[in-house]
């Protein structure tokens, strides 16, 4: 295979394969090249990955040495997209009785939500997490924008019990802004004790549904290394329960009646 | 920029932004070189994209012409993954209490819904999708996975009204397995009237759930061009209410039991 045809098939295997560590000899059998041809044409990704804000390939010598691409936003690249949800976000025709926020639209977009994936799983990237954990139903994409550029599965707690999980654990939480006593449940199969986890959710306010998500988590004596929210609102009655979370945007001051609020970047740089 | 960094730089964009029609001044900016540099490069791609099985570059020309990618498995591609499905699926502990498959896990994996998403966009690559609907819990994921390789947003009905949605529009059916009266809602905001769409759900027996979802869809006087689901199961009770679908596989004749069932490919060839 000709130098050209290799960077190919090379860049899309590293994009549909990320934080996946490979050793050189599947590429020298893919490519039907040798192992210093291949070491070249890594050289040439990783430096143009790098250049476009992509990411870049991560490689380790030695016996089991092997390459490994990490996705990684730049700064900017960030900067810019954020800013841009927040434009759209501010139309007031977005505000719904309740001082909710529409956002079904932008949520409904598959590159919106795999670049807000990127974002989180840029920064995540090592934390060395062994799965992603979200409560049905809003944020499910997200996490599995977030699961796939971190290469591992999406765990899902529902609100009711499901016969096709099997047997499950649950718990009883306050939800934060209802004040009422609701159910989580989490199938006893889907995630093994004492795992690495990341929440993801597409909305916070006074951060129930988060602390729910810890307690039934800690019933598995899994370990929360990060958790990551699209949008965090504030919640003018009630203290957050949630402190160490990275938020997208941030929504404030909302007044239904005159049509007005606040968006702003969350806490994620 | 040389070639090589233009290929890895036009591959990485295609595999992004599938059935994007992109006008070739685009590349040219991006990659600060002559049309006719890039037309090389797209018939390099082109040429790699098919060996590969991963799809093709559509061309066409004059005063708006451009390129577009077109994701497409070869059927070699589809026979071996959906083989290895069923094989992992056949294990007799994945069998519930009811008669239920335990599949969770599959369907927690972000690698293994984006191929059954790109099988399902394969298919149904030509006919022209304005949107991807689906159901709360279980299709969302799938949805997605199929939405962002055609490039369009996803839509999702729900059994319960939710008021960050605004005003909806709602539909009683009964559900096939149950036998229950159920309830779906679709927010009005979220499709516009005669939209093309494609229903995606994880798993149908009777097709209760599918009908629940055309009847809403009728609502909207949209037009059902596919629908896809990943799993369909014999109902031994009752008919087929659906009959015009693609399944990737089927599982029939479980016995719970005897810990017994059969799963081959579904009808997607």
């Amino acid at each position: 295979m000709k130098r050209s045809n290799r960077l190919i098939v090379l860049t899309q295997y590293f994009l549909e394969n990320p934080h996946t560590h490979t050793q050189l000899p599947y590429f020298v059998d893919l490519c039907n090249t040798t192992k210093s041809s291949i070491s070249e044409d890594l050289d040439i990704i990783h430096d143009v990955f790098e250049q476009q804000g992509i990411g870049y390939l991560h490689r380790t010598t030695g016996a089991s040495g092997g390459v490994r691409f990490i996705p990684k936003n730049t700064e900017g690249k960030n900067e810019k997209f954020i800013q841009g949800l927040c434009e759209i976000l501010k139309d007031p025709d977005r505000i719904l009785p309740g001082g909710y926020l529409y956002m079904s639209d932008l949520l409904g977009d598959p590159k919106t939500v795999r670049e807000i994936g990127r974002i989180f799983a840029s920064s995540f990237a090592s934390l060395e997490i062994d799965a992603i954990v979200t409560v049905a139903t809003k944020g499910i994409p997200l996490a599995y924008a977030v699961a796939s550029f971190l290469n591992v599965p999406v765990v899902i707690a529902r609100r009711d019990p499901q016969v096709t999980e099997g047997s499950s654990v649950s718990i009883n939480y306050v939800s934060g802004s209802s004040r009422k006593i609701q159910t989580m449940v989490l199938a006893k199969r889907s995630l093994k004790e004492g795992s690495k986890v990341c929440i993801i959710d597409d909305f916070m306010k006074a951060g129930g549904t988060i602390t729910g998500i810890m307690n039934l988590l800690a019933e598995f004596d899994a370990e929360v290394k990060a958790i990551g929210v699209f949008a965090e609102a504030d919640d003018e009655e009630e203290e957050r329960k949630v402190t160490n979370y990275t938020s997208l945007i941030k929504i404030s001051h909302v007044d239904p009646e005159e049509k007005k609020m606040e968006i702003i970047p969350g806490n994620y740089r």
